[in-house]
């Protein structure tokens, strides 16, 4: 059986210690349903957050990296891709994502999210600012969720987690 | 002297009459003006309206395709860069792109938006939605500017284009 | 500790038996040692076999595919890296790679033997033909190993894992 | 009608003076004929010569840059392509030319050769060194064609230009 990697996106060094501590729980949640989690793999905001958390609770991890080499991933990132394609990462950081989950926003995040909404993969704000979700919401079809908490988060994607095909 | 580039970015199959016109507009006047316009070069919506505006004045025209082969691009892209990225050939617009302007919004316009705004990539939201220059304003820095209308909008690209360097 | 990746990679369509066997042994002596097997994915040849190899000893394994979806993944990898990226998927199977295994010879394993030599990976050709050994040697560097079998191959990557960084 | 793209591909740093002066001569042919020439945009070796040669005829030139900025191309790169990509532009040079010309062999050069014999794009080596030939000659299929001069490489482009469909 493959792995169910979920991506948690968000801001480096724009992130907030609410978009950091969300991330964080994000990790631990992903870890403990024995899911994989995926981020940029940057040593920095979200990135960073999401793959600690994950790691306390023993999960394996997924950095995909901007640079041409491993040495600036995050400790925490125990596979670490080496892209070469600087920002043009973040398009395989969505694909490879079975559903993804945002925490925060800045503008290498509103990419990441454009790219979901635009090939459809179930992509989930957590937390969002009024704005966010009132500007993605007309662009986001059926594959935008919005979950008020982490909790409500880790609900959704156990949801998708059980149906035979991401997607269906 | 190298030839500066200006991106036109927008909707492909969602794109209203509006956009379609806007963007037509851009790029006879980019023709005009002697600078070389660059879409996705798809045969549809904004990309395929700003390149038949820039060839019917003569203007040189770039489309760069996601796909592996160039006989999928509109017969108005002159130079057909083939990618075989896939949507993540929005980032080679983007970097190729001295100034971007930007008619109308849908996902894969928004990952444009992002990924210019990420690199600091000047951005020119033509006639935008309020709900959009909202989200992008605090995640544009400097790189992101609004304009009314075409015009004012390629009175913005003409300042662009006598600095001595994009950027500066 | 972030785990050691081991890339293997030969022809898919056009691999032989003795690549397949060759390629299949080097996955199992991948997962032997705790490493973990990287192909480009797809249910055939090299790809297919190496990661069958690392699954029998219960080895972690990923598949870099160059599709939308992880669905055309061959069921051996665990971790399916979508990139959408077509053939230029091949160059994030390079730099993913810790070390290069090379099974048979293909245009699309030249492409990453290429671009293994160009950014200095060590590359092991396992039992190359002639002709494939006097072409790649002067382009090569440093970076370029021989192994008649897939012991002194196996040999040489336990000699770079016990580098404190692999490069060094 | 779309231009006719013919790529010049070669090293860079270890391009000898043979490897220049065939590509500045197949640079002035290409503008004489009034086709576009692209190469990999760097100031330096293959890529420089092929340009420089073209823009002397004044011909339209293109170069594709691995950089995130245009500051890196060869003054007489006139269309800069800005992919951000790194060593993974190469995949884009091959795809964007229509035919493919090939002056010297290097690591980077190998794995444009590579890339173009795998999707079957037009590929023609000028005055290739005996093992050069030999080894690609079994990969190449129907894609692979091999010139002893300049001029026999013009022939050969000139006969695809005539196609309706570079590739039928």
């Amino acid at each position: 059986m493959p792995h169910l990697i979920i991506g948690v996106m968000g801001p480096g060094e724009t992130a907030t210690a609410a978009d950091c501590a969300n991330a964080e729980r994000v990790g631990e949640a992903i870890a403990e349903h024995g899911w994989v989690a995926l981020t940029g793999g940057r040593p920095i905001g979200v990135m960073e957050a999401a793959l600690r958390g994950a790691r306390r609770r023993d999960g394996l991890t997924i950095g995909v990296l901007p640079d041409t080499t491993p040495d600036t991933a995050t400790p925490d990132a125990g596979i670490r891709i080496v892209t070469g394609l600087g920002e043009a990462r973040n398009f395989i950081n969505v694909l490879t994502s079975d559903v993804m989950c945002v925490c925060g926003m800045s503008a290498g995040t509103a990419s990441e999210v454009a790219l979901a909404l635009k090939v459809g993969r179930p992509t989930i704000l957590i937390a969002p600012a009024a704005v966010s979700e009132q500007f993605w919401r007309p662009l986001g079809g059926d594959a935008l969720y919005v979950a008020a908490t982490v909790e409500e988060a880790v609900q959704l994607i156990e949801r998708f987690a059980r149906r035979p095909s991401i997607g269906d």
